[in-house]
């Protein structure tokens, strides 16, 4: 059975992970990979693209935890109907956002157990991890100054304080730090093609020997 | 510490749960208890009330689980911003369904493992468990014909067919045969004022000797 390659891109607001994500998975469509995108929380299917509305709008206050749920709720519904069918299938998948992004933002950022984080992940995908999680790294200053110059900002995590992104940084860092298998941090300070440049050295020393 | 108790009701479509926990509120506060009522999924929280909402619209098909994950999300807001503190300071709690219905719904009648649900109570809401649940029990025909009168017919589940329903009877029955101290199955046929005096009798012979 053919099976795929499952990366996921991670990092704080403005990190350019969706501009990194667009030209990554262009360049492995070049070297002839199959490939697919998706994103999280939204990706996958209508029903997960309903619960990132909810979670989007924001204007209602969550327990942290309800939050946590939200996210392995929409999860849920990528790694079923999207991500696993793709893999099953000898495609790659590149996903923005997966659950490393839970544990740094509810985990570290705001307190929740990462213990029952943990236990939720295990619950929700029957413990799917990547292949490979590219962090885009970047100091917290850069990274909202670029996320501020987007119009239509929807993301609210982008009007939380200094204190909360630098906590997120260091989390996501953690996280690398303790699975340095699976992670790769990649320096996203640099123009778009330099950072490309980065993310494709990872790709290819980590998962491209021998693929197609 | 004082500690209230706390009582949930459940059952499948049109078994008058919204009614009868009017009436056993009001006979509990004539007795001179505090009593709270609250509903699930979207009591407790402005947040719990949004997850209702895209629960009800139930517009998008989701993975089993993931309706799973949304009741379980609803739910953990309840709990930590209602029930827990009102049992803290004394008040009785009346719920209008909690985990038997994920348990019934999700679980028998829909198929989602009953040990995954079992894992997500105690994750979202430290296994808080009912000092009384009251089982209201009804033919399903009986219960559809009922629930096809009301107005502004919101729930998606009445719409689901006959085997559905009868699998979700048996799961009622079966939760309350296994956990037969915290259960009791209520006859719910007949009129309002007899199936409320069966629920106070359950009550009473339970929970309110020595209650003030």
């Amino acid at each position: 059975m053919a099976t795929g390659r499952f990366i996921t891109l991670e990092g704080g607001e403005g990190a350019g992970k969706s501009t990194q994500i667009r030209l990554l998975a262009q360049a492995l469509a070049d070297r002839g990979v199959e490939v697919v995108t998706t994103r999280e929380p939204g990706g996958g299917s209508d029903g997960a693209a309903s619960i990132r509305g909810l979670l989007v709008a924001g204007d209602t206050p969550w327990q942290r935890l309800t939050e946590a749920l939200l996210h392995n709720a929409a999860r849920h519904e990528n790694v079923e109907a999207l991500v696993r069918p793709a893999l099953s299938r000898g495609a790659w998948v590149l996903c923005d956002r997966y659950v490393d992004s839970t544990v740094a933002y509810q985990g570290y950022a705001m307190g929740v157990d990462r213990g029952i984080l943990a236990e939720l992940h295990r619950l929700s995908t029957g413990n799917l991890m990547p292949d490979l999680t590219l962090v885009l790294d970047l100091p917290v200053e850069a990274g909202l100054a670029r996320a501020g110059t987007r119009p239509g900002l929807e993301d609210r995590y982008e009007r939380m304080g200094m204190a909360f992104h630098e906590r997120l940084r260091r989390g996501f860092l953690d996280i690398a730090a303790h699975d340095p298998g699976r992670c790769a941090i990649i320096d996203a300070t640099g123009d778009i093609a330099t950072v490309h440049a980065r993310l494709l050295d990872a790709v290819a020393g980590r998962l491209l020997r021998g693929a197609a």
